[in-house]
């Protein structure tokens, strides 16, 4: 069995995780060899001579196999992996924007320079969701993937429908426990999700689809009247991620959508912080995985399993990837929505294709329907803070 | 990509779906050379010249490179496995008890000839338990696998909790309803899933323990107020298979009880025919898998995931299985149970270590306490047919 000698970057609760348990779990023949971060000053929970504040200190020792990349910094960390594939170390990371946008390049590099890109961690923390696509559903008959990626989301979305609290107090509360940032953009308009959907549909489908070019809608305008319409239909609110494949034309649709989930659903048990994936194929009916999302110890479990299938030479095989990289996406189809708003405006009549229920009252509206997907791309109606559009599973 | 030869063994409902898929999807690269079955004059879905009563058709035929074994015969199929191995072909299975019964050896003949032996439809059907244990959380972190193994017990176990049916109403209806066999002894005793946790602990702890070393009792003598009572608390039967260790001594239990599950947990939404399995690792909280057990796609399903890896040569690690395979099993520890009977002879209250709970009544009593695990290697306790025995989760 291969040694590991790793180069950590960054040193946050994910690193600390990671650093923790292979001290303590020597069986794992792996070793943390140097540690760069950016404050060389601060105190840390570990030994000070493992510290530098130079990258090339991990770069340029030819000992260390393995470069473990945990920085928020996608530019940062978008260098240092090319630098480490430049000098034939493994790489593992977590950093599913950065792998979003670089998904192609970076595969290209790391077969190019003869080395592993693993990056379990960067998909739903501890559930092994691109491990399953790459090694169990790896032959053609899938049908679609589908699922809670975002715990932060999720987290409001729970408080929303159990405790009937507005967008704005579940988001402080998130915050408040630590399930949201600060700054939870990223999270709440669903950028998160659109990442992670364009990195799980490379290995479903072997497509690449750009982040941004996901159908998006976020849960910021999500409204209590929503939660109590979901209730009525013993239903809930979920934001879906979704691809799916329409197996005839191969065209693929991605989009990332608060979705009324029926409470009988098996995806509507999963609530807070937990995220969970449905895998579709034509043979084995629906799959679901279901685990911690995020936060200290599921992240670092990932990244260990990551780290630990080096020992291996493990490598993502993509044996869907064809030399045709791109596919064909979000062009045509129809969905079933559901369009909340306080106050209509002209415009809120003439979204739908098809109206087939019109709900009015002093307070709150709703008009049901079918849309064209291609009118989910229009700005003016995805980012209309004034609309909740939900769309039915 | 290697082109797979294909000789199979047995042509029922499951057979026949790997035939049919293979033929649809030529892309998958393995075509079936020849299928050998009992009987060559019955009609069959597929060209006459296929098939054959003749296993050396397949075994001494060195076109043929892969061996799928789809036979209920387990001894048979235990000849054509190891004949397959020393012909250097590789071997796919879904056959649980050969499997549990002869695990070691096979894995050992697989290794002595340089094949590989796959069997992920073993367990759990389409749900790719064996392959997450061995690629995924093969690292020594793992607590426990526990769940719902068999469809056949989980879809009386559903009956009976949502219809209020009697045992033997629900094993009818489930004998109608294809989901039960006409004996259905292998499945309601327990034995079936007995075989599969053997298989998973193995992949999960890398140790071996016998099917019939599992502490195991099944779901013949459940009474219609064992769920009454299950209700009352918001809970439900389910028959759980587990295997956990504790870290500390190395000791491993390994059971299959039927057991109250909380309605708020993940696995109690596993109903009727389909399976659903934990696993607690220190690191990654608790992962869920589910999907259907059983049945001819999914199982077809499992087998053709297996046939794919063959392709690249995948071969189970087990990299957790030394040279000392053999365990410390179901020695020591205490767990709670409740049993209930109609009338109480004067050993049942002498079964319990501890009583914490005593509830009498005209038609029904129960005790509720602490028993010690090596109480219930007893078959006069376990085999009492009078005594409903439930573990507390």
């Amino acid at each position: 069995m291969k040694k590991l000698n790793i180069g950590l970057f960054g040193f946050g609760v994910v690193g600390e995780g990671i650093y923790k348990v292979l001290e303590e779990k020597p069986q794992l023949n792996a070793v943390i060899k140097k540690i760069v971060i950016k404050d060389p000053n601060k105190p840390r929970n570990a030994p000070q001579d493992l510290f530098s504040s130079n990258p090339d200190d991990i770069l340029e020792d030819d000992d260390i196999n393995v470069v473990v990349e945990l920085i928020s910094d996608a530019d940062a960390a978008y260098t240092i992996i090319k630098k480490s594939f430049g000098k034939q170390k493994h790489v593992v990371s977590a950093n599913k924007k950065l792998i979003a946008d670089h998904h192609q390049e970076l595969l290209e590099l790391q077969h190019a320079n003869n080395v592993s890109f693993l990056y379990e961690a960067s998909v739903c923390g501890s559930v092994p969701i691109i491990r399953n696509l790459e090694e169990y559903f790896d032959n053609d008959l899938l049908n679609y993937v589908s699922g809670i990626v975002n715990g932060t989301t999720n987290y409001i979305l729970t408080k929303m429908a159990n405790e009937n609290q507005s967008y704005q107090d579940a988001l402080s509360s998130a915050q408040e426990s630590g399930f949201a940032e600060a700054d939870p953009t990223a999270d709440v308009e669903g950028f998160d999700a659109a990442s992670k959907i364009s990195i799980v549909t490379l290995h479903a489908f072997g497509k690449k689809i750009k982040a941004e070019e996901v159908i998006r809608k976020g849960i910021t305008s999500l409204q209590v009247e929503d939660f109590k319409y979901a209730q009525e239909k013993g239903a809930t609110i979920k934001l879906i991620a979704k691809s799916q494949i329409d197996i005839k034309t191969g065209e693929i649709t991605s989009t990332v959508l608060p979705t009324f989930v029926s409470l009988h659903k098996t995806i509507a048990l999963v609530n807070n912080e937990y995220n969970g994936v449905l895998i579709g194929s034509s043979l084995a009916d629906e799959q679901f995985l279901y685990g911690k999302g995020a936060g200290r110890f599921p992240t670092a479990s990932a990244v260990l399993s990551d780290i630990s299938a080096l020992k291996y030479d493990y490598k993502y095989a993509i044996r869907k990837y064809e030399n045709t990289q791109s596919g064909v996406f979000n062009q045509s189809g129809k969905i079933r929505v559901y369009i909340g708003f306080k106050q209509a405006d002209d415009t809120v009549f003439k979204i739908l294709d098809e109206v087939e229920e019109r709900y009015q009252s002093k307070d709150y509206n709703h008009i049901i329907g079918i849309i064209d997907i291609e009118k989910l791309k229009n700005k003016d109606i995805i980012e209309n803070d004034n609309l909740s559009i939900i769309a039915f599973e």
